[in-house]
């Protein structure tokens, strides 16, 4: 085609923001052929390429594919990435009982490396010249994204249109985005009502933007989609058992079915009411390692998870030193093996017992009522030989006059 | 008194153990004169002196005087430490969100060292040569009051009954001093159907023993005392809001009342149904941090916390390297102050908003829909740069024929 | 002025680079009116005011003031700040025994923020407003510069010519600054023949570029300005004492005299031969600690003296998270007070002896020939309780046919 | 044999606390008949059996051999775990850049579970009951040996003479033991004069004991043995370059010769003057990461170096942290490949070039005078993104009116 300038791979949600991006990136190929001193890398004359990936929760296929080539995509790739999105990155983050910052679970930080990487492949596959995602130039999502593209294949270059000037200044803001779908015809289900975005995969819902940037603003009721508010759960529990091995979960049993496919699992997890799989997984996890894991071990392990969660957080994923960190991330899950029953009521899960073949837990040896195993009086040396340093400091302490 | 050799100072809360050492020790006198080859710190031959302490959740003081002194005590002391210990051990953990292993919030590890440091004061003044303590020899608990006990006073002894052979081979179990105890008519509350041990403080009600040892049973429902069951719990939701000033909790509003006090404060969220104070407050510490701390601040502060809760699991409170800790801990707190809303339900707490005078959140600068403060496309340079050496690592692997 | 766009604070160091860059500003006033385009913090059109920082280690002001004016600048400020590195910057390294990489004592990266702040305070005395340095666009010292200023006030803007495509396009390479310097008479001391960059202040001087690029080049013998190569150094050895209080480096003896303010005394460890100050404070400070702090303070100090170094090293002395570190590093300096014997020689120095009034170490306590204050026999007891868990590793590993 | 209660393997070293402990087990042998209520794990009355265990760095074995039939010893087995000791803790040791408080090679630490180890198969294969060792009772020599026994077999039991009052009590020193000496006709290499302890490998030689516990006494030259005194070393220096494959040195080329096997390439820098091994080698290791790892792995890898050490140094190398660990850190080596050309004078090793086939750096990366591969002026972003916290934090001090 006549001014091409190359084919575009953009990451196509369906939202606002993409169906958006989507037509300006067409829009564009016309413009530019009379703008100049735009730099090359933002430049898209031959656009005649889109492919869209997502973690999709649920058969939106359909419906995304019309909507896409109604729009104008060359063509429409939808990839399905659920499997290995839990086989490889859910998993990891349940071995290691992966959070930021004691609250996230890492929801979107988990789906990028399997997207951006899905991405790269349909991208070299097809011949494109670029890759776009609809991240705002404000977040870390477009970080995450980019290292990623930029690791994987750095000759494929990236349009990030909420960094480039000929679209932001042109879009401030999502009213402008909806003011253009409407007048382009754009399927968009964001309203003025509902200003703010979002981001669905299998392992969680996130929001952002909108009246959501006032941070005293509480979520309103109807933005819970994935999970019943808890004061409209169900009244009864829900007992389950999951098992683990090599800190895997490798079946799930409740009193009408048992589980094993990780991606069946998964989405069994999800549908339980009202509490999201990675929940109860990291739950179950933290419960069962208490049992088999041994405890200089696992503060050790800690500090591994808590810089694996900041790389994942940081879009770190494909890096040198998250490869670093897994081999001993992985190690440690040898003896993880055994099973965990919880109750699930109201939105969250409660362990009520736990087993394990594994020798590290005793019964006869933590029993108060047994001295079989073990000698208590040798406990006064342990104790007297880690005083010697503290009998130190108390003395001078003392001497300083500072009172403890 | 003849044969008299020393006075001792027991932690004594009334339950079955410490009444039957305080019983036993009385009784050891006598038979200590027929006896030799005991080491001479095990042995009790004057005992004329009972100190107990606790961290009382309501007032069992005249039952506990009553019980000690009719076991045989020539003294008891109650000294009561809520205070102090809500102000100087829980306020430290909330300021920190410390918990052990993901799960535990501490809460005997807070109470020992300000039991441990009571016992010692009032040991000192009684002129004791002992202290005592009832813990069981398998357990940390011991460390953790007798490493503090050194820490502050070497000079006077410790005397651990679960660790003399001539205790804990006369008393093979719960159920042996559950018979000596009907023998010698101690009040205990204790009973063979429920064998289990109790500690109980303001900050947490934990068990152990008995049919506890096997991980795989599910605490009865009945050992619920201070919270309700999820399942049991009001209906309605309770909406409260938190105030911090330097990551201190200063005032708790609820829409019946607003409390400051830090006691009264403690034991208004105690009593808020079914939510212990710990949990609200590590949930709304958390929250509030989230809006006011630098990031790599906070990174490097949950590093800390972590080595903290550990020390204090360990029973290191008063110890060279928690004295090292505390001067950053405290200084990162400077300016952890806000408002958080909360609402309890049904044994748990959602945060529903937060605000803070603190500049670090600006909702100007987070805002999707302005750039009144920002350049996005200072970001390209920002992802570039860090992909420097990404690049490099995709390069490597892409020749070691390694697929990311 | 006409056409006048703003005064320049010019960290100037007398060096190749930025005596071009200073000339090369002034020059642009004059090119800026017929360009157009150049966003507008990479204008400099009115060029009226030269400062210059360094932390000078002999007096070259003359020499410096006269090149500065003669080529140009409307005005010469030559700050005195090798007292506020050393007792600030050096001191606190020395406290922490700061080290980057187990090789680099971070000479550069702790003059930077003396200089910076320096800078800035001139800059906002003299109504600059611009600042603007010689660091290349590669490495991070323009990341330490840049860091500072903005941190310290982000209203005065940063012009940085080695990132500006009119500079750097224009000056290809230190030869291009050569030809350039000549052709102006710019007076410079680098040439062809010796093409490196060099940073020289009281701490350290440092080389880059040019044929070092190489790292299998041996750099020459006449790099080695501030020390003597070892193969040339004194034949007979010279022993010193170093006295530390709270780890502050307080007085220096030598055969020949005594010295205790603390710029004269880190002249003196930089005059002794062949022995930079920064390397024998170093090892006589670490050899101090091993006496008088807690093994468990030095292990958890040590994990925060590693991030002091990685922050410095990353411009980030100006910054919460270092602050964060500060005053618990500061508190484990109380105690580290005493003195160390330490010998130099070819380059190297050598620990002799050390002594300290603290009550850390004994020698009573530490003798092999005295058991006063200890019972050996506790020790078995220590060994036994450290042994649980490791036995039943061991038991694991023999049942799965793991051989140790 | 009549009376006899066991055999011990002994780790014998020819020095005077094991000769004398060799000569007393043999003793008490008699003694023992004599005795009641001596716990059982400290009787030894068949003492048939003798092992000595070492990693000799010359062969002395003949004459050790000699000396420990001669005093009574039913056999004495020596073993060369050389190879052993390098190929497995030396290289991991190098490859970790193993070191414990910023100063300490750890030599002895080492060693310890390569001896443990040793000894455990020789008494299983021997079926002995007990091993034994001459480790002070003061140290945490003792803790290293008697942790890796029972980790390797605790049905083995340990008898620490210096632990046991009956041998303590009667040897209150080195004098005593001298005495015995002299009074059996045992062969000791101490004497009154010299009065210290010795540890000595093919890693390092270590003293302690005697006028060495008071920290402000200089070691005496004579002992020297293993390396000469700088001030005695050669005038001229010596090059030599060591490669590295996957961070393991794999040869060392001098003027003189060109070595690859292990044993004798750690030999051979023993051999060179006057510098051990462990020092050239974590110096040309530490030289050739600087040119291969990425630095963010290397810092991460650093941590778990540190802890590694600690690990080592308290004893825990067959520890299931230890072996957590490990798998990351010997990941890390995978592109630690390349040379190292090092200068040898006086006493120390100075880095003169290195190269490497590995990607990581790059002359044209790094190049001041190309920008083929880079363009700076993306820095600035990089500059303003990671200033955008700072800003904030600059403006909360002007405001709270801190002076930075």
């Amino acid at each position: 085609m006549a001014g091409s300038k190359g084919k575009v791979c953009l990451a196509y949600s369906g939202g606002l923001d993409t169906s958006t991006i989507l037509a300006w990136l067409l829009e564009q190929q016309y413009e530019v052929v009379k703008k100049t001193g735009l730099p090359l890398r933002k430049k898209v004359n031959k656009f005649s390429h889109e492919v869209r990936f997502r973690v999709p929760i649920e058969n939106t296929s359909a419906d995304i594919l019309r909507a896409a080539l109604q729009i104008g995509a060359t063509k429409m790739i939808i990839d399905d990435l659920r499997k290995v999105f839990v086989d490889e990155l859910c998993w990891k983050a349940v071995q290691c009982n992966a959070i930021y910052e004691d609250q996230y679970l890492l929801g979107t930080s988990l789906a990028r490396p399997v997207i951006a990487r899905g991405m790269m492949k349909a991208a070299e596959k097809e011949g494109c010249d670029f890759v776009s995602h609809g991240c705002t130039g404000k977040g870390n999502d477009q970080v995450r994204f980019e290292l990623a593209y930029l690791t994987i294949n750095p000759a494929i270059k990236v349009i990030a249109p909420w960094r480039d000037p000929l679209f932001y200044q042109r879009f401030q803001g999502r009213n402008d985005l909806l003011d253009y779908a409407a007048e382009k015809g754009i399927p968009v289900t964001s309203t003025k009502a509902k200003p703010y975005s979002m981001d669905d995969n299998l392992a969680h819902c996130s929001y952002e933007a909108g009246m959501l940037e006032d941070p005293n603003v509480t979520p309103p009721e109807d933005m819970w989609t994935r999970t019943v508010s808890p004061l409209k759960a169900p009244d009864t529990p829900l007992d389950i058992t999951v098992h683990f091995d090599k800190g895997l979960p490798i079946k799930v049993v409740t009193t009408q079915e048992t589980v094993t496919e990780s991606l069946e699992l998964f989405n069994l997890l999800n549908a339980l009411d009202d509490s999201p799989a990675m929940t109860i997984l990291r739950l179950a996890h933290i419960s069962i390692e208490g049992l088999v894991l041994d405890g200089r071990v696992r503060s050790l392990r800690d500090n591994l998870s808590k810089q694996w969660s900041e790389l994942l957080y940081n879009g770190l994923y494909f890096s040198p030193e998250r490869a670093f960190l897994q081999p001993s991330l992985d190690f440690s899950q040898q003896r993880v093996n055994g099973e965990v029953r919880l109750r699930l009521y109201k939105g969250n899960a409660y362990v009520l017992g736990r087993t394990s073949q594994e020798k590290l837990y005793s019964e006869e040896d933590a029993s108060m009522d047994s001295l079989t195993t073990f000698d208590p009086s040798e406990t006064s040396g342990f104790i007297t030989i880690n005083a010697i340093r503290l009998k130190k400091y108390g003395l001078q302490l003392a001497e300083a006059g500072i009172e403890l």
